[in-house]
């Protein structure tokens, strides 16, 4: 921050103003809008009379815990994975980022000396800001969390080889690589490549590596991001990675299927430990997606359509940010090509009273502080905007709330 | 067993022409047969196009962690549940079971004194004949299992009491109180009043009620069930009893519904955990179930037609056994009013050979053993048929082939 510029009595005035309206505004959470879901209405009928795997499997009986091939390999070369170390499960990657810690928690993993209950400490590296849901799972668990900053190509990795290198307890580290939450950030090719070959005091380390957005690309440049799981073998570490995806973003948020990637190694442990948990994932609606999806070019033709609609509430988020706090010295912001969120760091001190002032303005956002660990961003000036739910007249109309209680904040911090 | 009646030369020439014929045929698992799948087939194309719940929720979307209010109120008559208490999850059961194992032994209960991953020893009682999936998921954590005998009105009660009075260590039982698998045994009232009323050492003793079968009756003749969580509750045990249920054999196998019932602090410890895991189960698939099973009408109608299909495959198997067996003391055998099974008990100490040699004559069985704990059927005479999924005349054939191996094992062992 340069200057600050902001005039208290214009700022509490626009706030009356503000307020005076009423609004009922909701830009807390990623979630894909009405119209965004629309496009995969073609999915609601499907599959029609259509009940038999490419390999005659009859998709409405029980078993095929790994899921069906031909879904696999759709997916494999999006999430980077073998497809035959890619699993399809259920509704969603949060539900297998879980029962990863779980299984690890009560079974010793490849590689480990013990399950992580009998261990005195598990800790996670997080970079920060990141992603709330990956914090609460862990915390529930009391699985310690320590924040690494997040640089312009990913994690800090100097703090991140230090850390893994002299510490035992760290067992993982939480990252989603490709359009961060909330940053925007992909991963650069360096620190995937380091991540790989680091030395980790842990022999059971792993990298929770939830791909959520790797084909969520806001522009034309769509962003390369180096083959985790592939570094990881070169560098004598192939069991280090565990990688996540899904479908929620791409056809149904709640109806989607999700990925669970790693070695050969690993997968031969998970199938080992899942299958006392389930005869099998939903193989109906897996072939519901290969349906509806058909091949590469369809998930990609079927991709630019949510661009389409969401691009450009991403961009009058950045116009109005510009307009409003452009020069201000108030805040800055990230401008993603791709995935869900865009990362507003206020002034120090002031993101807890934003979201305050919002809420009592009738514009909800996600909690100040939710992008770290236990709640605690320690600058207090981090605020995630979700874009993508909201019509593009309400986002406009949050975002320019937003501004208004920013600077507010700011002013009444001054 | 009285007289056992067995010509050794007439069950090895017998033998030898079964093996002669070279049959591939397989009666191990308790799946629903392709002509009952063929019921729910209206299934495949919805919802079409209707998303919105009753409640105008948008089912496409994330959320909704309880499951769809309609489909809990369907299903709250049959499982016994206030559908307030009950919970529609994802597609299975079975995963709802182990993960109340797994939250269980990694959070404390309601009424714990400490998880249980912290206990010294978690022991759960099995009565036996029992279902080996129950068995597996908790010898995976390390639970031990001790076996209680079944009688015709259920568990043997009077050493379930013993046992849990005085081991606090007994952390739970598992149960399938209606056409019990695979004795098809429904536990009388006094039963399941004794369950509910029972002293625990263990202040977190739960009762796992597998009701698997509540609905699948093979006769006019429906079984009564008492209701557990109402009895647990009139005698100050209200937090006993995790209920479970679920559409796979309702519906289709493999894309049925799961559901989970306890009391109302039970849910909320149990809301509070899976919260972490996932945003809410898939909502589509809850409406598409509404959408093709209507009402409670609706549902008896349907499963009416699968009785239509598997009644006579049950007769079948009784009329063989009666033809082959009737009167040699080498073999008795359950007649089951609803369910998936029928239990066979063969002469003492021959029931592996049976199966063995069943499978030397192209005759696939569930492993002998594998109705009891660590595989271990003590006087190794429990066989377990599951006459549902192939087709009439291939269990006819495979049945009378299983009574040439009962023969046969039971004339090499005279």
């Amino acid at each position: 921050m340069t200057t600050l510029s902001v005039d208290a009595e214009t700022a509490r005035s626009d706030y009356a103003a503000l307020v005076e309206r009423g609004l009922f505004l909701d830009i807390t959470r990623g979630k894909p809008s009405p119209r965004q879901l629309d496009l995969s209405n073609g999915m609601l009928g499907l599959p029609g009379d259509v009940f038999k795997a490419e390999d005659g499997t009859d998709v409405r009986n029980y078993g095929g815990l790994n899921g069906l091939a031909e879904l696999r390999r759709l997916f494999s070369g999006f999430l980077q994975v073998p497809a035959d170390q890619l699993l399809a499960a259920g509704n969603s990657s949060l539900e297998l980022m879980h029962d990863s810690v779980v299984q690890a928690m009560l079974s010793a993993l490849p590689g480990a000396e013990r399950r992580w209950a009998d261990e005195e400490r598990v800790a996670f590296l997080c970079p920060v800001p990141g992603y709330d849901r990956h914090f609460a799972l862990s915390e529930r668990f009391g699985i310690e969390l320590i924040q690494v900053p997040m640089t312009e190509s990913g994690p800090d990795m100097d703090v991140v080889e230090r850390l893994v290198a002299e510490d035992a307890g760290i067992k993982g580290i939480w990252c989603v690589p490709k359009y961060s939450n909330p940053d925007g950030t992909t991963y650069s090719d360096e620190t995937v490549r380091r991540l790989a070959a680091m030395t980790t005091a842990a022999p059971d380390f792993r990298i929770f590596w939830d791909n959520a957005y790797a084909i969520h690309h806001l522009t034309d440049v769509e962003a390369p991001l180096a083959d985790l799981l592939a570094l990881c073998e070169e560098n004598g570490n192939a069991d280090r990675a565990f990688v996540f995806g899904s479908t929620s973003k791409v056809t149904l948020a709640g109806a989607g299927v999700g990925f669970f990637g790693a070695s050969k190694a690993n997968i031969a442990w998970w199938l080992g430990k899942i299958g006392k948990r389930t005869i099998g994932p939903d193989k109906i609606n897996q072939l519901r997606h290969i349906l509806f999806l058909k091949d590469e070019d369809g998930v990609r033709a079927h991709m630019r359509k949510h661009r389409e609609l969401i691009a450009p509430k991403f961009d009058a988020v950045d116009r109005i940010l510009t307009e409003e706090l452009g020069g201000t010295g108030l805040a800055s912001w990230t401008k993603p090509t791709g995935g869900y969120f865009i990362s507003l760091t206020v002034v120090p001190g002031t993101a807890k009273e934003v979201v305050r002032l919002a809420k009592a303005a009738g514009i909800a956002l996600t909690p100040a502080g939710a992008t770290h660990p236990y709640g605690d961003d320690p600058e207090d000036k981090t605020i995630r905007i979700a874009p993508t739910f909201p019509e593009l007249a309400e986002i406009e109309e949050a975002v320019k709330g937003l501004t208004v209680c920013v600077r507010l904040a700011a002013a009444e911090r001054a």
